[in-house]
């Protein structure tokens, strides 16, 4: 839930500021992160390059625990975890596309970066789960049948909006240029250079974000009226 | 050392790249931080809210060990450490500027906020054993005789330019100005709201991480020739 907000003030408006400010964050955590180069060594669990991590860096990724979600969410909610699916798109499809390749030795720092970002995507995904809350409550009666028929495919459409879908991905494009560039100490020049591609984020958000929080939201309303 | 750069780049270049870089790390830190309010039950050792945070979240900072430092740097800089003195700093001078009064119960985030901080200026201001390196081997003659002299003060004056702590105080303002507005989807349209007030980010540079910055340096230099 957004932070600062208590369980009563759960709306349609508090969840969208909400994962419009986690952009912001994912957009910072990739861009920490593209400091380092692929440091493959680091993801090959065998070698102990990092103390006290002993296994995969996603047995690390720990879902936030909100308060709030316990009061506003259907219990089936808890279940629901993806994780490993996050972890691999991460580690086999993201990485590669906005790390330079090689080894800098920095696992440390390169694993610290991992986690940051497998937390705010983990936590942007997983917020699917109040997002389907919300579009229940209001629709129920649209809702309702294909819950009672476990219609996933008929979910899926009912909860697809191609329009917001289009707004996001243009917003985190822009983001990823605005907190992506050099900013120059003179003449207010600002250089063409980013730390990340911005079409990497819009890509992220177009290929795995939105279709991952939308199985999530699936995955709920299936269970909610359990 | 930079990312990415071996011993023998050990320049004046790679240095004040990496700092330039490093700026960018400590102002999204600063940002991510300012989503929490001030949660102050979390600094009271005595309470146990987060688990695996038993004591103060100081011993908690791990100074980056790089590889290089041992090549480079006289065996005396690996004893300099003043993680106490950032500590305070933060918790007492520089967290109540930025963030909000008030208790959310987001005391794990805030806590991995607190240490992604501390980590980046705790990391940032130890580069002063770097820069104050290459500014010996620049000018030995200028540094020896005030280092047998044990004369802090005029060492404190060798090291201090102050057209670029201007400068660097310039620059950081303008990246919280830069990086911590509002990008709005639609109309390009952005917004004066920063998440964090750049003139707090040009006074943390101004009272903190260049005075204990210089401070490093001094206590590295008086050492350099033992």
């Amino acid at each position: 839930m957004a932070e600062g907000s208590s369980g009563s003030e759960f709306t349609l408006d508090s969840i969208r500021k909400s994962l419009i400010r986690q952009e912001d964050t994912i957009v910072f955590c990739l861009m920490e992160r593209a400091r380092f180069p692929m440091n493959s060594a680091l993801y090959n669990q065998s070698l102990d390059l990092v103390p006290g991590f002993s296994g995969p860096l996603v047995d690390f990724i720990v879902q936030e625990t909100e308060a709030v979600q316990a009061k506003v969410l259907h219990s089936g909610g808890a279940s629901i975890n993806i994780n490993k699916a996050i972890w691999d798109m991460y580690l086999n499809q993201l990485l590669p596309l906005f790390v330079v390749a090689g080894d800098d030795g920095n696992y440390a720092s390169t694993a610290a970066s991992d986690l940051s970002c497998l937390q705010a995507l983990s936590r942007r995904i997983h917020y699917g789960k109040f997002v389907a809350e919300i579009k229940f409550r209001d629709a129920p009666h649209d809702y309702e049948p294909p819950i009672r028929a476990k219609d996933a495919d008929e979910l899926m459409k009912l909860l697809t909006d191609e329009r917001v879908e289009k707004m996001v991905k243009k917003r985190v494009e822009k983001k990823a240029i605005v907190f992506g560039q050099d900013v120059s100490g003179s003449n207010n020049a600002v250089s063409k250079h980013y730390k990340v591609d911005p079409s990497v984020v819009a890509r992220l958000y177009d290929e795995w974000v939105i279709p991952l929080t939308k199985r999530v939201e699936v995955e709920y309303l299936i269970r909610r009226l359990d």
